[in-house]
């Protein structure tokens, strides 16, 4: 089984067991993902840009950000088996995607630019 | 290998081959992570709760929620990579802590409240 | 003096005099911004959709919502000034652009559709 | 009148107008800040955190910049209108306490650490 397969399992035991698949609809798994998506923030946000990934090597950051990607990730999966998505293929169809449109010889070195 | 490890793998070559590993602190990761969680979040913001679900089964919304997914996937599965963090093997623990934390006796039908 | 004013002033004060400009870079501010979003949006994620907003009429989570949209405020209008944006003058502008651009005979009752 | 119970007012005619009012529901109104965090973040996530700010003086940033401020702005302050929030009051409120919270003289310098 893949590593997404038994998260999907092991997240949606979990909800049954406490019976709050009733609280999870997209809009309400959508606003817990932006509020794990804020802790994450709240543990870089003051740190120096350059040497934030030096920083997160060592405890506590390691720890703290090891858990608030988790968190992300959980509820991520958990989304992705309410909407019936298949994650990991859908993820390999995107980047398949964006390789084909950010081709290397047109932005190598150069960050695409949102407008 | 695993779901994860292929998709940091490809991740971590797609990033060379345009060579943008320069932009990739994790600070400017987590903005990435922001803007596509916004993505995700707009497709929903107006649908009536208790239907997107069933809306999301359909296209075009099954599609854009996929792509949206998807990018913030490869952008959290990015920053586990430039963090050094084993990312399912976090969430494991972090959902083992979880259930722990959140008796399914205690929590039954409840949602935790954050305060 | 405009609310908007003495709230820049009030912040630039605040942050003077813990010499915490060095801290305000924007990248930095729309981190915190984002952490403070994600605090509101934890308030909000397991309450129905439709009782919501009474709910939130009454204490705790009165008190605890004006503290986060203060919040997020707060970083708003420091991040403005540190961009030099009139963001009052800003959003009457932007206002009048989308009530151009959603004319009420094209979408009364009708959200807008993100693509 | 204020700048805030001016824009109060405009986004409530705004909203009504277009009857608009049957989507502003707390939650929709946080997925939909969420989303203008995002563009808001997507503005800035690869530039360089020290030149950022001097790039944000000079168009297109510029103006972008003031369009996404604005956006988040015009939320906000429609989901304070929603939950019946006096949103200048509470700021200052929040940020006397903040000032008592964090004494110039044990923070000078440094930044608060969120655990």
């Amino acid at each position: 089984m893949s590593d997404f397969d038994d998260l999907t399992e092991r997240m949606r035991a979990f909800t049954r067991a406490r019976d709050w698949e009733q609280f999870h609809d997209p809009k309400s798994l959508i606003l817990a993902l932006v509020g794990e998506v804020g802790e994450l923030a709240e543990l870089f946000q003051w740190l120096p840009a350059d040497s934030a990934a030096t920083l997160a090597l060592e405890d506590p950051l390691r720890t703290r950000a090891a858990e608030e990607l988790s968190d992300v990730l959980l509820y991520l999966v958990r989304l992705a088996d309410v909407l019936e998505i298949d994650l990991p293929q859908a993820a390999v169809a995107k980047l398949a995607s964006s390789e084909a449109r950010f081709r290397p010889e047109h932005f190598h070195g150069t960050a695409p630019v949102k407008d």
